[in-house]
């Protein structure tokens, strides 16, 4: 056991970033501009504003600047729970028996439990600095939703999240925690709306989905004076945000004199990813460093493995700005045996387009092997992850293994977004024996692709 | 705010404690020795090693050793989720508006959720160390049972947690976090022990009581080749693997020049508390301090507030050794409508020898004021805390505002034990207006110390 690099590096607070990265800036190819959902035309700051805040809209089409400051404000948000650690997983290593060495940056010590809360509190400080009443979302898990909540709660700022129905009911303990931090929690579709009302005629019954809800959360925030729709994945302003997970982990392995090999996160919308690649990928754009980047999905819901790299809806309720990306079709439902989160069906902007020129690989992996990771991670390093960080762990613990065969030293990175406290019925599932590897076949996938827009 | 204290003090690994501080030996009076619950004899360590570890035998009885060297092993395991930080509470003083200066350390950065693996894994090393197969015990609301699940998966050890019937059945959640450890989890009371068939017998459809379960797990260790019975609280072995926790604070203070004025814990058996203080107190027992400390227990279980000072049963079942402490008799069961943890009946002998010799001051506060503290503190702080700790916080921002009305800037420490994520429960009836405040009668307390042995 190396003594010179400690278990756990933290930064000092003088050490932590002062800047966002922008990765948009260092690319030659630049991600494809939004377009309307009508008209098919690249959408407008103006036409965006009416349902983003203005800075964000910034930032969301902003290609050029490679630096952005993060004002002080949110500086000072991020010293209450950051820098987050980044682990030298010496008890996995040891027990693996491999010579490679892995890290890990753990985003799980905050109370949203994921690193979520890095966009939450920006796109909160931007909409209080807007002058704004509030702000409307929708969440799924919950993770997104709480982290809103909480940096809403902190900047004083009403916060209305639609939560699908399924998930409100199932996880009450997510709600409650939203409602702790003061925000309105609606369960989606809701009467409250007139796609809601409309949904629930059309399908009485519904427990309700993803893009049912976004369509709510649009709907009031375009609707209510004051208010601004906020996003947690997906949008390149998200990434930009989250490019502080990779600013950290770079300056603190920097300061330890470490290179990773490989750098693997999981991947949904792509938001904890990007950020953790983020100032490493701009290394290999400008030339300057050659690392392996490694994007894990599910193969459940395989939009970089086996999706279409197309322009596409971003929500089912088609109402907002489509985007080109990796996408498997906005009509796309991944099999409700599927535990964990990434259930996305498209993958955001900037990431497409690098998986695209051959800069970012992908997999996909099954969710049994994916939660004997997760075990085998929790017994080993003492952290118990949620099933989306553990598509990452998987893949991290298959390339050790391989440098145990071959008897190469490789430094493998990976992003442990969060943890999994509140996944313990996907983890039950898995004890009990019950937890099934569906994919999806291509005739299902060929339904999703029908369903997209032509252009 | 000043710049000089981070908001987060974390230890580098040289400056983490090696040894653990042993209070007792700076007691001038100490505290009173365990009796045989039939003879009423002091009891030697062969009696009391048919049930504990021998060594951890050696540190109950130990008055004398200050310090004792903590193993490399669990130096090792420390490393993967301590040192925890010590925080400057910088956000909860400007909302306060207090001239205080308030500080907290955070043990709920692990998959336990709270303090409880300083001792879960010294005890699980000592096992091994003896050669032993497993190790048996109880819990309630399964922190205990998470803690103690982790260190036996790290060392291989076997686990058999008794967890009472009631939260079995209400927190699936702890039990699944259990499993995934690899412990085996029994709802008790149940048909495996002969306590439990006898206690089945005579109340069928029982939701269970930490009293049988104690009885249930101390029955398979004693019956069981290979295994002994280990315990998270109350003992003073317990007591000294958590002065880890003051140690650290003790060092973090220091590096940065700070004096605490006040230093406040909560309290049931009393393990955080007299962690947290431990190095504090040995000052003071020295004469080369003056802190105040002050115990928070909760009104609905007041046994430092109004207990009495005197041998009693740790347990129901009354098969473990006498103890001399603050009791409220062991018959004593606290209201179903009291929501956290602090239910024990009893106080650390340790804590209840300096409380009578008032060198530990003690308060008992409600839970609806509570449960005020703790979403005060969530909002602001950013962490969910725990019921249980959440008593400390209530009195640390009582004293806060104290000396917003006199001027006067103290600085505050108080234990912030563990995260609320598997008490939403509770959260929810707070939010919902259904907490009841109820403290017991002077009728009731009575019947409690009717129970108890005449020593």
């Amino acid at each position: 056991m190396s003594e010179a690099i400690p278990y756990k590096i933290y930064l000092a607070e003088h050490e932590m970033p002062k800047e966002w990265y922008n990765v948009r800036a260092d690319m030659k190819v630049k991600p494809a501009p939004l377009l309307h959902p009508q008209t098919h035309e690249p959408m407008t700051a103006e036409e965006l504003e009416s349902v983003f805040c203005k800075e964000l809209v910034k930032q969301e089409l902003d290609n050029d600047n490679r630096y952005i400051p993060i004002p002080q404000e949110i500086q000072d948000f991020y010293k209450m729970y950051r820098p987050s650690p980044l682990v030298r997983a010496y008890c996995l290593e040891k027990k693996l028996g491999t010579p490679a060495k892995i890290y890990y940056k753990f985003e799980g010590n905050n109370t949203s439990g994921s690193h979520k809360l890095n966009s939450a509190i920006a796109q909160a400080y931007y909409a209080k600095k807007q002058g704004l009443k509030g702000v409307t979302t929708e969440t799924g898990a919950g993770q997104w939703g709480t982290a809103l909540s909480m940096a809403c709660s902190y900047f004083e700022l009403d916060c209305k999240v639609f939560m699908v129905k399924c998930s409100y009911e199932q996880k009450p303990f997510r709600r409650e925690v939203m409602r702790t931090y003061g925000a309105g929690v609606t369960p989606s579709p809701s009467e409250t709306t007139e796609i809601g009302k409309r949904i629930l005629e059309r399908h009485p019954g519904t427990s309700g989905s993803l893009g049912c809800a976004i369509s709510e959360a649009v709907e009031v925030a375009t609707h209510s004076e004051g208010y601004r729709y906020v996003l947690g994945s997906v949008l390149n302003q998200v990434l930009l945000h989250q490019s502080v997970i990779g600013m950290e982990t770079k300056t603190a392995m920097e300061k330890y004199g470490i290179t990773p090999d490989i750098i693997i996160g999981c991947a949904g919308g792509g938001s904890n990813l990007g950020g953790l690649i983020a100032p490493f990928m701009g290394e290999q754009l400008r030339g300057e460093a050659d690392y392996r980047f490694i994007a894990v999905e599910p193969a459940s819901c395989p939009s970089l493995t086996r999706g279409r790299y197309a322009y596409d809806y971003c929500d089912t309720g088609m109402v907002c700005p489509l985007a080109k990306m990796y996408t498997l079709g906005s009509g796309f439902i991944p099999s409700a045996s599927h535990a964990g989160g990434l259930r996305y069906h498209g993958m955001n902007s900037v990431l497409s387009e690098l998986c695209d020129q051959g800069l970012l690989e992908a997999c996909a992996v099954e969710q049994t092997s994916v939660f004997e990771a997760a075990e085998q991670f929790a017994r080993i390093e003492g952290i118990l992850p949620a099933p989306e960080s553990s598509h990452a762990i998987r893949i991290a613990i298959d390339e050790a293994m391989k440098c145990k065969e071959t008897g190469e030293e490789k430094t493998i990175l990976f992003g442990l977004t969060g943890t999994g406290y509140f996944d313990m019925v996907a983890y039950e599932k898995f004890h009990n024996g019950e937890m099934s590897d569906y994919i999806p076949t291509d005739e299902e996938l060929a339904a999703g692709f029908a369903g997209m827009p032509q252009i």
